[in-house]
C-alpha cells in the first residue's frame, strides 16, 4: 500500500513509551508524525525513538489540542491517563481525526454515551484497543468457541489479577495516574483485559448484550500492608484511606443467559494472571493450569486432572486462530507478546481501508461503563444495577450479528 | 477407650453405604448397632455389611423413629436425602441421641433456626459432617494462615465445580434426591464444601460473620443438552423444566471485610474442582494449579508462574497440619482420600469424651442457609439479601472466639 496512516502520539508515560517502539513503529504502513505529552522528558524521548527507528523527526506538542489542529496528522493514538481518555477521543472524534484509544474504565456513564453519541453524528472511525482480544488462546479459544467445539457457551470468568502495589503506591514518583484512582475511587477499574475477549464470544452487541450488574468489595488492606513495610508507618501514604479494594467480584447476567463474572485484584502478593475461563455444554477451558475439557474425550481424567494440565498446547495446530497462524509464520513481534503489534496492525489497516473496525464504539460503551455500573453497586451495598444498551436496541437486528473479530 | 459409641446409621444411599464401610467401621471406638433405609435391599446390604467387617448384626430399621427409639443406639449418623436432614436431625436432638449430620442446604431459613433453637434447648451434641473440613490442602492452608503465612486473609473462593449429569439425569434409575431438587429450585444448592473450610479460615461465628450476599444464575441448559444426546429429545425429561441454573455465582461480604466467592457448576461438562482461593496481604493459595505465593519468596515468577505449579508439595514438610500428620503417620484410611475417616474418629473421639464438636450447630446453621439466601437473591434478580446472625450476637464475645477446627 502506498498511503501510510500518519499517527499522532497522545500520552507517553509507560504505556505510550511501550507502543511506540514495540507496536506501532514496526507497523510499515504507519508513520509517527506528532507525539504529544504534559511531560517534556517524555516528549523528547519519544521523538528521538521516532528518529532512530524512522530517521523522521515528529512534531513534538504539550497540548492534544495542538495535534488534533496538525494537518499532517491522519490518526491518533491516546495513551494518556483513564480519566482523559473519554475528553480526548471526544476531540479526536470531532476534529476528524481517526481515534484508536487505549483501555481502561469509564469515570461515568455519561461518558460512554458521549463517545457513541459523537461517534454517530461525526462519523470518525474508532477503535478501542483492548490488546487482549489479540491473545493467542484468547483468540484459539474463540475460534474452538465459533466452531461449536464448547457447546453453547453458557458461564465465563476472568479478572484482572496483577499486583501492582509497587506502581499504585509510587504514583507520585513513577507520575502514574492510578495512584488519585485507589485514592478515591472504589470499583472495577479495569475491566476490559478480561471482558473484551468474553464479550466477543459471547457476541455481546451483536446478538446478545449485557443487561445487569452485582459487584462487591473487599477490604482495603493490601497497600497499607505494603507501605508499612517498605517505607514503615511514618510514611504520609501508608496511612492513607485508600478508598479502592483489594479484591472486587462483578457478576453480569446477559439476555441470553450466559453470566459472566470479573475479578479486579491489584493490590495483594499474586502471580499474573487473567483468570481466562469459559463453559459450555461440550467443554470447558481454564487459564489457571491452561487446560481443555472436551465431553466424551477428557471425562476419564475427571478426578486427576493434573494429568491434563498444560493441554491447550496439543490443540494449537489444529485450533490456533487464523489471525495468530498467519502471525507465527510471519514472526512475532511487538509487546505483550504479539497483541500490541497485532492490534496495531489490525487498527492500521482497518483505518486506510475504510472498514468498519473490530473493536468499536459500541464494544468501547459497553465494556468501559462497567466501571461507573460496578462503583454504583458497591455503594449500594451489591445492589444490582443496569446495563445501558448502547446499541439502542438495534443488537437484535440481523445486519448488526455479524461480528468481526 | 472402653467405652464404645454406638451408632445408628439413617439413610443408605450412595453416601450411606460409602461411609459404613470405609469411614464409620474403621473406627474402632466406634459400633454399628442399627441400619435403617427406606429402600429394604439397601437396609439388607447394609446390615450384611457390618456382619463382615465386625460379626455382628445391627437392628434394621424402615423408619428412623424406631432408631431413635432404640436403646442401643447412642447417636446417629443421617446420611439421608437433603430435605429430610433437618426433620431427621431435630428428632434426633429431641430424642437426645448424639447426632451427625451430612452436609447439604437447607430448604428454609426456618429449618436453620430451628437446627439452633432445638441444640440450645436440648444441649444434644451435633456435629456437622462437611468433610472437607478435613482435606490435606484445606487443613494445610489452614494451618499457614493460622501461623500468618498469608497475612491478614481478605479473600476466598470456593467451588462445587463437578460434573453430576448423569447422577441428576438419572435420578429416577438412581433413586437419586437431586433430580427432584434440579427440576424444582435454583440456588447454591450445595454451597459448604467449599464454604466450611473458608469459615474457619475466616472465623465465622468467631470473631467474625457473614452479613449479606448475592447470588446469579446462568441459564440452564447442560442437562438438556445432555440428555439430548444420552437418550434423545422424546425422553420426557430431556425437555423437562430445569430449573436449577448450570452455573450459580455467590458472593459473600463478612464483618471484617473479607469476601467470599461460592461458585456451584454442576450441570456442566468439567474435571473435578473445588476451587480453593485464598488471598492475604502476605500470600495465596490457589487449588487449579496448586500453588502457593508468598510474597518477598515468589515475586520474580509473577508472569511465568507455571514454573510454580503443583508447589504446595514443597510446603507439606514444613507446614502440613497436626491432624494430618498424625493421620498419614498411622496409614491413610477411609473415603475421599482419607477426609470422611478422619471426620468420623473427631466425631466419635469428640462424643465419647463429650467435648464440644469441632463443626457445631452454628457452623451448620450458618453454611446450610446459604442455599435458601441464595435462592432469594436469584429470584430478586440478584438482590443483595441479609445472612442471619445464629449467634445471636454471641460471635463478637472473647469466650466464642476459640475456633476448634
Amino acid at each position: 500500500m502506498d498511503k501510510k496512516l500518519r499517527i499522532g502520539l497522545i500520552g507517553l508515560g509507560a504505556r505510550g513509551s511501550d507502543l511506540l517502539p514495540h507496536a506501532i513503529l514496526p507497523v510499515e504502513d504507519a508513520e509517527v508524525t506528532a507525539v504529544c505529552d504534559l511531560y517534556e522528558d517524555r516528549r523528547l524521548a519519544a521523538a528521538d525513538v521516532v528518529w532512530e527507528k524512522r530517521q523522521m523527526r515528529p512534531a513534538v506538542y504539550e497540548d492534544y489540542h495542538d495535534v488534533l489542529k496538525d494537518p499532517n496528522v491522519d490518526a491518533v493514538v491516546i495513551s494518556a491517563s483513564w480519566e482523559a481518555h473519554a475528553p480526548i477521543a471526544l476531540d479526536a472524534m470531532r476534529a476528524g481525526k481517526i481515534t484508536a484509544c487505549e483501555v481502561g474504565g469509564a469515570a461515568t456513564l455519561e461518558e460512554c454515551w458521549d463517545l457513541v453519541h459523537t461517534y454517530e453524528e461525526t462519523k470518525t472511525p474508532i477503535m478501542f484497543l483492548e490488546n487482549c482480544c489479540y491473545g493467542r488462546n484468547e483468540l484459539m479459544v474463540l475460534n474452538m468457541v465459533r466452531q461449536g467445539l464448547f457447546g453453547e457457551i453458557v458461564h465465563c470468568q476472568g479478572g484482572y489479577r496483577h499486583d501492582l502495589r509497587n506502581e499504585v503506591s509510587f504514583g507520585r514518583e513513577n507520575r502514574h495516574y492510578r495512584l488519585n484512582h485507589y485514592l478515591n475511587r472504589n470499583c472495577e477499574n479495569y475491566p476490559t483485559h478480561e471482558l473484551g475477549p468474553i464479550a466477543k464470544i459471547l457476541n455481546i452487541n451483536h446478538g446478545n448484550r449485557m443487561l445487569t450488574l452485582t459487584s462487591m468489595a473487599s477490604s482495603s488492606k493490601g497497600l497499607h500492608s505494603y507501605l508499612a513495610r517498605e517505607k514503615g508507618e511514618s510514611y504520609d501514604l501508608t496511612s492513607a484511606q485508600w478508598n479502592q479494594a483489594d479484591v472486587i467480584t462483578t457478576s453480569i447476567r446477559c439476555a441470553g443467559g450466559q453470566t459472566i463474572v470479573l475479578t479486579l485484584d491489584t493490590t495483594l502478593p499474586r502471580y499474573y494472571s487473567r483468570g481466562f475461563h469459559i463453559q459450555g455444554t461440550l467443554g470447558m477451558f481454564e487459564e489457571e493450569n491452561e487446560s481443555i475439557f472436551l465431553d466424551g474425550v477428557h471425562n476419564k481424567d475427571d478426578f486427576c486432572w493434573k494429568n491434563q494440565w498444560g493441554n491447550v498446547e496439543s490443540f494449537r495446530e489444529q485450533y490456533e486462530h487464523p489471525i495468530w497462524k498467519e502471525f507465527l509464520e510471519s514472526g512475532v513481534t511487538g509487546g505483550h507478546g504479539g497483541m500490541d503489534g497485532l492490534e496495531f496492525r489490525s487498527f492500521v489497516h482497518h483505518a486506510l481501508t475504510d472498514q468498519k473496525m473490530p473493536i468499536d464504539v459500541y464494544d468501547m460503551a459497553a465494556w468501559m461503563c462497567i466501571t461507573p455500573l460496578s462503583e454504583m453497586s458497591i455503594a449500594r451495598g451489591s445492589a444490582p444495577v443496569d446495563i445501558p444498551d448502547f446499541t439502542s436496541g438495534r443488537w437484535i437486528l440481523p445486519d448488526w450479528k455479524e461480528n468481526e473479530l
